[in-house]
């Protein structure tokens, strides 16, 4: 956490630039040049201009004061860290930046918006908006923020790729290519722009080092109708191993030289399918300007990438014993070997530690949430030394934590407690529960969507009047980003969840500035009868996550019998599982934890 | 049901016309002028020419042979209907009348559609396939059944208007004009065209005796933002005591002036709020030849109409403890007098019977369905002479009836069975109940839609890999149609579930050719906390219907301590209604209907 005068300084510097550019605002989102969630903190500019360290947000700068928008995970947090800056923090349920500009006609001119950190769907959006209102928005070849901030402060890391084997990715490059060139040509187009890095991962079985969270290399692609590909990385200066590994059809080039590849493509009157909602208005212009035929269409490689193949749902499960292991054996720390007296900053380091030890460890997938007490009602709430906060005895702690495995990625939570809770706390935890019990018991007919799955995690919390502020699950990619699409739980998605998609399951309730109660596993979806020639069309969830849910705080007289037999069949294969890996100690520790309820 | 012989010579007299006018196919759907469900015998074109007489679908009739298209309620009851006439039954989930036309592209060269028994968006949809695929559209005057179809036959109804008091329906007409004149306005219009008979006469405060399940007389109507309104009836010829209830504000003319008063109003360059979805193309199209401004919107109406005022609400409630004591009479009569031998067609004659004796009683609100055994599986079956059938002692009896009272409108379902069900059909029948008691239970923020309440409806069965081919539930008018919009229970239904929106929940399971069941109550929303100055905003649903569920069917230990003490406030709270309005062995029979689970 930045000192707040300094960040106080920055804002300043930023306003006279402003005053020197004649320029009314500015408009940050927390996104980079890759529109992705986790960035490199060189581009954590939205925390450099604000000290919020949320994952989603944005912030316009204005003379007056500067307006924070961030969604319902983040309202608490963002209030804390934005305290004494003179910054107003804004629900986007309630106000979003759209409504908000619409809003301020009379009070600003013109804004000024970085076109490389903005889709364009995003950017048309604000356009019609402004144009509607009269707002000019200015077109500055630089980010604003970057005039001010001296980026060579920070380790400049090296860009590093590393193979990434079949037998993790269960299809090679040019298999996933044939396929994905024969979608390009049904859709009457000779390429493919693919934005994300964690796409273009996936496409060419790579990973990288460049971010903390999420194993990949900053980079976007081109795929042409005949399997070949223009990988546009920030550094080209990649070892003489990975160019052979890559193969004859991938060529390189660095991001600079984009526009002038579209250029030539343009030349050749080339149609280019682009998604408009997650690519750049940066290179959604260039592209326009090199007169290729833009095809707007849905990306092709997100659901390829969200629908997992038979090898990486097998990784998927190793994976999570091998978390399930982490976690099982940072719980019998936390329950007997622990100080009582340890913080939430004790609680990270050491489930960090315990899954650091595991060999095919590469890196946490987001950063460690431990919240205690009143912290645990901040949705993302990551634990710094400022906010750093002993847990007492009869503290709830939430806890969300994952790990990138080169076989799978984990995100798990659980909701733990040390002392003998009250009823109140056993009954709202017993709630959450049955909604993400629901989900995992259920089966449905083949054509249902995460909206289905939502109602029944929210069923028994809502007849209490009790809710939580946010979806109930979110894609999960394989040893890639933690949060991806298009899949999800929420009432709005319309996805159909289809076999071997991988989810979250996270129904909670927060009662501000009291706790946080969050229990989650990762799911996938199956054939509900996988006999050969079966004739049902139902689906089923399958857990992936094991670690045992807090008994202390399950009220069991609430729960049904097929409740109770799911929790006894789930422990049961989890001691099966896990114990060998444990020693005595958490083995016993587990089998007590295990046991019937 | 018409001899088979009989419609067999309909068909051919249509085929041999088709052939003099030159036509390759001829479409008739079930709807009439004004697109309604129930519509007058003399409207009855589908049944008349296919011998079908379920309550929506439509047919195509080619040289080759004949198409009807029917939704999953129907699909049963259409194989059995049509069998030995050389039409195929199509279930519109798996092929509609605009896939089939675009895949018969090479049998068909035109199509004759009837322009007034089509609502203008799907005649754009017809139109748009068929100018694909250059089926030509034959626009003929006269409706190719109407040529032979001698109407003579069947008593000319005479046309009669009924006021509807202000006790009944709570507000004036008066007040409901200057309402939607004001909306009218603000959507930048001068007139709102009314197509609906149902809206016409909740905006008026008349009902009528046009119809046999819904008491409404046969009417357009335009409201004009000045509140006045033309009306446009079959026949202007009504009493004088009625033209003084309508008072100065309502221009009474015959459908036929419709063409004339939509060309003056064009000459004086008037905007017209006209709802395509339930407009008729032939309306539709004589608009915009009149040169008026039409402006498409979602009905007004609509709305307005679906959510209850409180007076409303309180004529519900009475017309449901009347409807209670009429099933309740029959119930007893049903387990305890009736002979063991009885038919369907006796208890659809008993329950009518039952309704008849009140004296608020008009009619039915649609025609009896009372299915047994193997009939239950056919979702919407009506007993006829042909089809009647005993019912045995160990037989499911799927009852499903309503009926129109001055003060509301009812449908309810019971499952019932006389002697002792075995295992399997308590399972399936709890399995029903439990998705419908979750409904009743069920509380939401505002702002859910019948979307959450479907997946409600549905998990208990879908985790058996069971499920339901309808709706799971449908707005009601009072004393009006007992199917109406806008809200209802569907995973499609995107409708808010608004305060006093009345709907029915009725889950179902049908085991094809074995037997149905189906458990349905009228339902109403409202806050959860009614006390003033509440600050929740979740939403609760109350239960209308008052009779007590089939004991016997009930598998208790599948439900929840809360499901089964649901059950038991419900039983103790209709015991309590209706006891006094019941015979000495009536009211013992209910006491033991009533007792605890």
């Amino acid at each position: 956490m930045t000192d707040i005068n300094i960040i106080k300084k920055r804002i300043n510097a930023t306003l006279q630039i402003m005053e020197e550019m004649n320029l009314d605002a500015v408009y940050q989102p927390h996104e980079d040049e890759y529109l992705g969630e986790y960035i490199p903190i060189n581009s954590e500019r939205l925390n450099w201009i604000s000290n919020f360290s949320g994952s989603a947000g944005s912030i316009v700068i204005t003379k007056r004061k500067s307006f924070l928008f961030v969604d319902g995970r983040y309202t608490l947090q963002a209030a804390n860290e934005t305290a004494g800056l003179n910054i107003e923090v804004v629900d986007i349920s309630k106000i979003n930046f759209l409504k908000w500009l619409y809003l301020n006609k009379s009070k600003i001119k013109n804004i000024a918006i970085d076109k490389k950190i903005i889709s364009h769907t995003n950017f048309l959006r604000i356009k019609n908006t402004s144009f509607e209102k009269s707002i000019v928005i200015k077109d500055i070849n630089k980010n604003i923020i970057d005039i001010i901030w001296k980026k060579d402060e920070l380790i400049n890391q090296k860009s590093c790729i590393i193979k990434y084997e079949k037998k993790f990715s269960g299809l090679t490059s040019k298999l996933k290519r044939t396929r994905l060139s024969k979608e390009i040509l049904s859709l009457n187009a000779q390429c493919l722009f693919i934005p994300n890095p964690d796409s273009v991962a996936w496409l060419l079985n790579i990973r990288g080092t460049d971010l903390k969270y999420t194993p990949v290399v900053l980079a976007n692609a081109i795929l042409h109708s005949n399997n070949k590909v223009s990988l546009f990385l920030e550094n080209t200066n990649i070892k003489k191993e990975i160019k052979k590994y890559l193969g004859h059809d991938i060529s390189i080039f660095n991001k600079e030289e984009l526009e002038e590849v579209l250029r030539k493509l343009g030349e050749k009157k080339y149609s280019m399918l682009i998604d408009p909602i997650i690519t750049s208005e940066f290179v959604y212009s260039k592209a326009t300007l090199s007169k290729i035929k833009i095809i707007p269409a849905n990306d092709l490689i997100i659901k390829a990438k969200a629908i997992k193949n038979n090898i990486e749902i097998k990784g998927a499960i190793n994976a999570h014993i091998k978390d399930g292991v982490a976690v099982c054996k940072f719980l019998y720390w936390f329950y007997k070997k622990a100080h009582t007296s340890i913080t939430e900053l004790d609680v990270v380091n050491k489930i960090n530690y315990f899954r650091s030890i595991n060999k095919e460890y590469l890196s946490n997938s987001f950063p460690t949430i431990a919240g205690s007490g009143p912290n645990g009602s901040i949705i993302h709430y990551n634990p710094t030394t400022l906010s750093n906060r002993e847990i007492k005895k009869l503290d709830l702690l939430l806890l969300d934590s994952g790990g990138q495995y080169k076989d799978g990625t984990t995100d798990i939570t659980r909701t733990l407690i040390r002392g003998k809770p009250n009823l109140e706390l056993k009954r709202k935890y017993t709630l959450v529960l049955k909604g993400h019990l629901a989900i995992n018991m259920s089966k449905f007919p083949y054509g249902t969507t995460g909206a289905y799955l939502d109602a029944l995690a929210r069923n028994h919390l809502w007849n209490n009047e009790l809710n939580y502020n946010h979806g109930t699950g979110h894609g999960v990619g394989h040893c890639l980003n933690v949060h991806e699409g298009p899949q999800g739980i929420s009432s709005k998605n319309i996805i159909i969840l289809e076999e071997n998609m991988v989810f979250s399951n996270e129904p909670g309730y927060y009662s501000d500035n009291k706790y946080g109660i969050r229990i989650e596993n990762l799911v996938y979806v199956s054939k509900n009868d996988n006999r050969k020639n079966n004739k049902s069309k139902y689906m089923k969830i399958n857990t992936l996550t094991k670690v045992p849910y807090e008994r202390r705080l399950i009220e069991k007289n609430m729960l049904s019998t097929l409740e109770v037999q799911w929790i006894d069949r789930y422990h049961k294969n989890i001691y099966k599982l896990l114990s060998s890996y444990l020693n005595k100690e958490e083995k016993n520790w587990l089998k007590e934890n295990c046991k019937k309820l």
